[in-house]
């Protein structure tokens, strides 16, 4: 019928990267999905008890986008007894008019990981004070990393503090880091110390217990909540989304069921309070009222970011002529 | 990381097709499903209104199974003006160890069409008199084609009527069977026509007015409804699932939103009357009881079957050394 491209992490990896039309392809989705135009269900999970092991499928069809991609991530949490890492996945995109897949992509999670990072920089772009400079991080993996980097693409970004639960792996970041990025990084005691010199406080864990309570929180503070993707997740007290001036996230019901505001709608917190962020984009909502506002965005991912990224990647593989094709 | 490995529809067709193994793979699944062993999740479904799309996901893990499938569907209907089929689809297999990629089968849907085909052999194995050797088809469709072929395996199938609302394309099925199959086909002016010699009637239309009504039905007759998938979808009206003697589906809450339970149960047929196909396989549950009675089965279509067959075909084309191995 046609033929399907077939591209590998390294070949992605060099398509795309945390760059500024990656940032705009991100960065454009979320008014879409504010307005409603995007066709994006729930997301679908598949349990494997037997191998601690859980399969997300997400999913968007965006109006004007060429393709639509199919995201399948997957957390097997035994892989690192058999030196394989925990999270992985791929994506197919299909073709918008036809349904006809146009390509798969086996990244191993790269596009997720990329997108997610250029979301928090689309957040602090539209909520954090323009002359953020300090960055306070929690957690110590792929996403600190990658979030890090991201907001130097829209923010000043000179001072950062790490912490993780494992102080070895917060100073294995700041080294690392140190050598290849323009910021000073050291890394912080405790959760409270990381936030409090920070303009923007990034959350990258998998905390169950929340990690950000209300007395962290100062005047200007931007808070991106990174972490929290499932039930049993939380990053910030129920409080902290309450005591902040504006509440920001990327989709509302997800929000609600999977992400920061599950617990403050639960302690009371009306939901009607939090808009979207691509309400705030498109001027629909209010985002950071002053230099003082305190603001928080919640991030659960979206397909609709799958399809933007998958789209821009499998574009510049086919001009670069990068990837197998296969005739299918 | 690893090898994947990329089949397409020539590679998958010529690893499976209606044969025994297949046949047993697709019948071990409904008793996993029915003791709720599968970790089987609601469909996904993203709509394309701008092309008149919709592409399915379904997905199931298997305990036992190495792989789990994720299949997408896409029926784009504006297809045929661009002289492309209206169905097509792919499946991805991942290990269900470690969640890895291990195939990516870009079949068109062909692995999809087995399977519902298998699964009305499955069907007919357990419900139909095992001297049933007449079968009524409507519709003239792949499908068509496909059930006729699988209850072959299972009933020694000598005669068949087929109606389709387009009488010229049942002539088409009859003549193009005729050459290959050894049973004697003929077309049928109506559905009652088709169902009233029949012992075993198969409905694999997309039908959203009733086909098969209560005055079709005769003692001894079993009845397979493949094609309602969808909300709006019905083959039969609703006091038909009332009248037979057993009303049994493949997934009792997808033939309650999706297939025949769903407008039966609207007309206050009681859904705790309906079995599964796995327990009736199972002996938990009474299938047919006596020769003139009359059962029908509702398939809607279940992730199970994409996992088991895809299992299959990948296993198959490995060791025979088919399709294209990529280094992920």
């Amino acid at each position: 019928m046609a033929d399907v491209h077939v591209l590998v992490e390294p070949e992605l990896r060099d398509a795309v990267g945390l760059g500024d039309t990656e940032f705009a392809a991100v960065e454009a989705v979320y008014p879409l999905i504010s307005a409603g135009r995007a066709s994006m269900p729930p997301i679908m999970r598949i349990d494997v008890p037997e191998h601690r092991g859980e399969i997300d499928v997400k999913s968007a069809y965006l109006p004007g986008y060429a393709g639509i991609a199919i995201k399948v991530s997957a957390g097997f949490f035994d892989n690192p007894k058999r030196g394989l890492p925990s999270l992985g996945g791929l994506m197919v995109l299909l073709d918008a008019e036809t349904g006809v897949p146009r390509a798969a992509l086996f990244d191993n999670g790269y596009l997720t990981d990329l997108r997610t990072a250029l979301a928090g920089a689309v957040a602090a772009a539209h909520l954090a004070r323009p002359e953020a400079s300090s960055v306070g991080v929690l957690g110590a993996g792929v996403q600190a990393r990658l979030q890090l980097r991201a907001l130097a693409l829209v923010r000043p970004i000179s001072h950062a503090r790490v912490w993780a639960r494992r102080a070895d792996r917060a100073a294995a970041l700041v080294d690392e880091l140190s050598a290849t990025v323009d910021i000073t990084l050291e890394p912080a005691p405790s959760p409270a110390s990381a936030a409090a010199a920070a303009d923007i406080l990034v959350t990258t864990t998998p905390a169950t217990d929340p990690l950000v309570d209300v007395d962290m929180l100062h005047p200007g503070l931007h808070v991106t909540a990174v972490g929290s993707d499932a039930e049993h997740k939380q990053e910030l007290a129920a409080r902290t989304v309450a005591a902040a001036d504006r509440f920001v996230c990327d989709h509302l019901e997800q929000s609600l069921r999977l992400g920061e505001l599950r617990a403050a709608a639960d302690r009371g917190f009306d939901a009607d309070r939090a808009v979207t962020l691509g309400a705030v984009i498109d001027g629909n909502a209010a985002g950071r009222a002053g230099p003082d506002d305190i603001t928080i965005c919640d991030l659960t991912g979206t397909g609709a970011q799958d399809t933007a990224i998958a789209s821009l990647a499998v574009r510049r593989c086919v001009d670069a002529g990068a990837g197998t094709r296969v005739a299918t």
